[in-house]
């Protein structure tokens, strides 16, 4: 069945690349090094609708994702989560978290957001690219 | 080097059982039917710090979890977050959200707390017990 990526996330989103399972987005939010991955599965809202082994293959992205953005960030820790209440098309937030924060130490979800400048959003999905791609 | 469970972690929790890697923690929290696997590993705070195979033993006991979770409770979705901002002992939250409980859509880090009376308590992990271990 074809994939197609959920409207809230493409909007709040820019597409960083794909690897094998995921498509790996930038969240459009200045205040936090924000990614998500989305598995290019169709109708998966729970990490249990996935198959075995891609189940394997998310973690594995997971972990490459998310050990490339500690590196790239110093941040002081890396914040992981599958939500879903308000799109339920599974994604997977992977964020750089930094003690300096606004929000530090509560988690990221509903805090206030502040969008990229149209240029900062360009030079940072390209070098995420490369670093993830 | 020998496994101890963070004093905090500790402290908020019932202990349910334990998995191969992972122990099953029940949160003190009666607004969510809310567990944490915490994996018997020393000195580690992010996912990149486990070796592979225990990286896939933790993904296929969160998937384990978050499936009887979600078939014990009958809830809308399962969250699940590894975030580690206030206690860094690498722990993963599986939490059964409904669309009528008293955070949704929001997350449920940061909410009130409402604690289990000794009884609810006993009785909730017992029957998890048998689910999960």
């Amino acid at each position: 069945m074809a994939f197609s990526l959920d409207p809230k996330l493409q909007a709040d989103t820019y597409l960083i690349g794909r690897l094998s399972l995921c498509q790996i987005l930038l969240m459009n939010n200045a205040n936090f090094p924000w990614i998500i991955l989305v598995p290019e599965r169709e109708e998966i809202t729970e990490i249990f609708d996935l198959s075995e082994q891609d189940r394997n293959m998310l973690m594995q992205e997971i972990n490459f994702c998310a050990k490339k953005l500690k590196a790239f960030t110093s941040c002081d820790k890396i914040n992981i989560g599958l939500i879903g209440n308000i799109v339920s098309q599974l994604h997977c937030h992977i964020v750089a978290r930094f003690d300096s924060d606004m929000a530090w130490p509560n988690t990221v979800w509903g805090q206030e957001k502040v969008l990229y400048k149209e240029e900062q959003a360009r030079a940072l999905t390209q070098q995420l690219k490369k670093l993830l791609c």
